[in-house]
């Protein structure tokens, strides 16, 4: 099923909604609990997109894909982990802002896992059954903001910089899925999901080791070779076989 | 005033309410909103105190504490910022795990700020506008979880991690408090706050610059020298005159 968070062209309020075919069926109630069809459906075609949940917490990894060919390094033992605040979301067509003073803002193509359950000390065997669904993200970052002793707090924390959309998928399987990146049309990144190095069974089960996850949580599970500097005007397309193509335009502030 | 998350010994609801003398007068409502006295009032001695919000975000600040006596680093273009995730919250009494695996567990107590108004792009002169109010925290961090690259994401984030109480006082001058913490009754940190190195209206302009802060986000404002390893059964209490004492047991899991 492919989950939607959408707004009707000229009123205000954000709608939830599953997309069959070209119309979106209405559901009120709990994205994650018990949902309750209106039976007002919407054409595609009238609709703007928001980011497909309201995240409870944004879990990013860094440095997770090896270039396409030759061999992939070792799991590491301790993976780099950071966290990205709530006002980083954004949905599909809504402007990311580069605010003055930043430097090197690049844009990251990845795959956005969505956790449905309470999940605490799994097994990687266990990880599939806390997934909700997965969708497309952008995990922008400022270069000049990661702090030189290796915080890379700030620089992955400005507003906006991470949009999410267009849908929340439930049926997709990751392990042979594509990803790309495009700057206004031109292919910057181009990878099979397989050239992950630490997989997302795994990444699941290690964050469930120290932090209960919780529906809502939303993994960021890395970017393949081939991110770049951004500036104001680019726009910038993630796609995801399965899932969909996530666009947004950078605006200088 | 003194603002409290309880519970009635025996009963298992969460309560809201405003200390007044030895008693309490719930509300329901909002913390930062509408707030309705229900004119049930229960005295201080038939409760447990919890956690006195629900944050939205945790931020903390690394090595922000001069030692007493001798010069006062300057101010970093940077400050070292971490995040803890939601999970880490605990409150008075409750038990802080020490998860297998983890080493050199340190205890650090520390002044909280309580944003009660959106704040974006303030300068430091406007910082004290956003604060609500103000609470203690002990920010355990598991030193054997730091990544070797600079990024403190894991070590910070177990569960447990963050008691924070007893009350949330919104008359507090931070500005001429003094911080402690004792471990099985022995004082380990004593310190002015004065002997911070950024100071908080500085800070809470420089999140504002990067993440719009919203009620409920909790600054962590740093710990002064004496921060120790704590071992299973260790009493940890931390004190900031002015607002209260927290205290929380340590236990291996």
């Amino acid at each position: 099923m492919k989950f939607t968070r959408f707004m009707v062209s000229g009123e205000t309020e954000t709608l939830n909604g599953i997309i069959e075919g070209n119309t979106i069926k209405e559901f009120t109630g709990e994205l994650f609990g018990s949902r309750t069809f209106t039976k007002r459906t919407f054409p595609l075609g009238d609709i703007q997109f928001k980011a497909p949940l309201v995240p409870r917490h944004i879990i990013g990894i860094g440095r997770n894909f090896a270039a396409e060919g030759g061999e992939k390094p070792p799991v590491p033992d301790m993976p780099i982990l950071f966290f990205k605040p709530l006002g980083t979301v954004v949905g599909p067509d809504d402007p990311v802002f580069l605010p003055r003073g930043t430097e090197e803002i690049r844009f990251e193509s990845e795959l956005a896992v969505v956790i449905g359950k309470t999940a605490r000390n799994l097994n990687p065997e266990e990880a599939d059954e806390a997934i909700f669904g997965y969708t497309v993200a952008n995990d922008f970052g400022a270069f000049n903001y990661f702090h030189p002793e290796g915080h890379w707090t700030i620089g992955k924390a400005f507003d906006t910089f991470c949009p999410l959309g267009p849908v929340l998928e439930t049926d997709f399987d990751y392990r042979t899925a594509r990803i790309k990146a495009a700057v206004n049309g031109i292919i910057k990144q181009d990878s099979s999901m397989e050239r992950i190095i630490t997989p997302i069974d795994v990444m699941i089960s290690y964050i469930s080791r120290f932090m209960t996850l919780m529906p809502g949580d939303v993994i960021l599970t890395g970017t393949p070779a081939g991110s770049e500097a951004v500036r104001d005007g680019d726009v910038v397309d993630c796609f995801i076989e399965g899932i969909g193509h996530l666009r947004n335009r950078v605006k200088a502030q």
